[in-house]
């Protein structure tokens, strides 16, 4: 009896996941959700007030999963430019975008901050994450004594980020790729 | 009578364009675009075969003065850094986010060849015309001998997308403008 709204929950956040990593924020209607989760629109008005809270736990959820991905790898073993090498390089669906950062380019996700913070809050926990890496990498003089760790983390967040967008443009993962490679090879100088 | 077709014509285009900016390809909608341009649903199905059209003109007349823009810095004056310094620092409109770029997002953009080639063809002059700046510039001294233009110019481009996703998802120009710094320090060691 007591699993059941859990497991009902739990399927209406993963069908909005990824439908939102789909289709955007914009082009998920409650219609999509009920659909590919095939829970029922009476059950879900009961879980969730409507598109916005839904949306909100997915993007909760999926930010959590990505810390949890970065964390692996920035936080690993290995010298500072080996572990933010590891964190560009970490195996990524390129040509489907971040599930974090698309959400940016949603007007409407943008406009109401309660949706927006799951994205300000990933993003400057890992400009912080990749900070401390640079400057710790830094101070043992893993990295050149005149790279900057703040902006450098911002570069590395950019970089990731415009790599998304150059690769479905071109419709090829290789502009991720290249900008990537360009970057480490900047940072390893 | 033959200026007021290409009025119309230029109505919709501009409407277009503003409309895609502000809500992306998914959430403008034919009426909207009646509604800003002040034509009517008969004149604009007399210029354009519907909102796949009207969305690719609007899309390559932005490339256009995107590409102009861009030439403005690129193949001005200044060593090698100061025109890649003078692209990424040249006023934009960040919190917007750009007009090109953005389209990456949007999975019917993505999804038809022919409105995705604009932002790929956007995206292989640029990434080129900064490639032959950046080796020019090192041909002649002025970046440093390691620094491999092909994969740098992706860098730089992918920096400029992902800054204004980081600047819309804090909703502060602040982190495009990190990211910028930290690469151009990269660049100028």
């Amino acid at each position: 009896m007591y699993s059941q709204p859990v497991d009902t929950r739990d399927k209406l956040i993963e069908s909005t996941r990824e439908l939102l990593w789909e289709r955007g924020y914009v082009g998920t209607s409650p219609k999509a959700i009920q659909a590919l989760s095939g829970v029922g629109q009476g059950s879900m008005y009961h879980h969730f007030s409507g598109k916005p809270e839904l949306a909100l736990a997915a993007l909760r959820r999926s930010a959590e999963l990505l810390r949890a991905e970065a964390e692996r790898s920035l936080l690993g073993p290995g010298t500072a430019v080996e572990r933010v090498t590891g964190y560009l390089r970490r195996e990524r669906e390129v040509l489907r975008g971040c599930r974090i950062g698309r959400m940016a380019q949603d007007p409407e996700v943008i406009a109401d901050p309660q949706l927006r913070a799951p994205l300000a809050e990933t993003f400057d926990w890992l400009r912080e994450t990749i900070t401390t890496v640079l400057a710790e990498g830094r101070s043992r003089g893993e990295v050149a004594p005149d790279l900057v760790p703040e902006t450098t983390a911002a570069t590395v967040l950019a970089v990731v980020q415009g790599g998304y967008v150059l690769a479905r443009s071109a419709d090829s993962a290789e502009p991720f790729r290249q900008a990537v490679d360009g970057l480490i090879a900047l940072i390893s100088r």
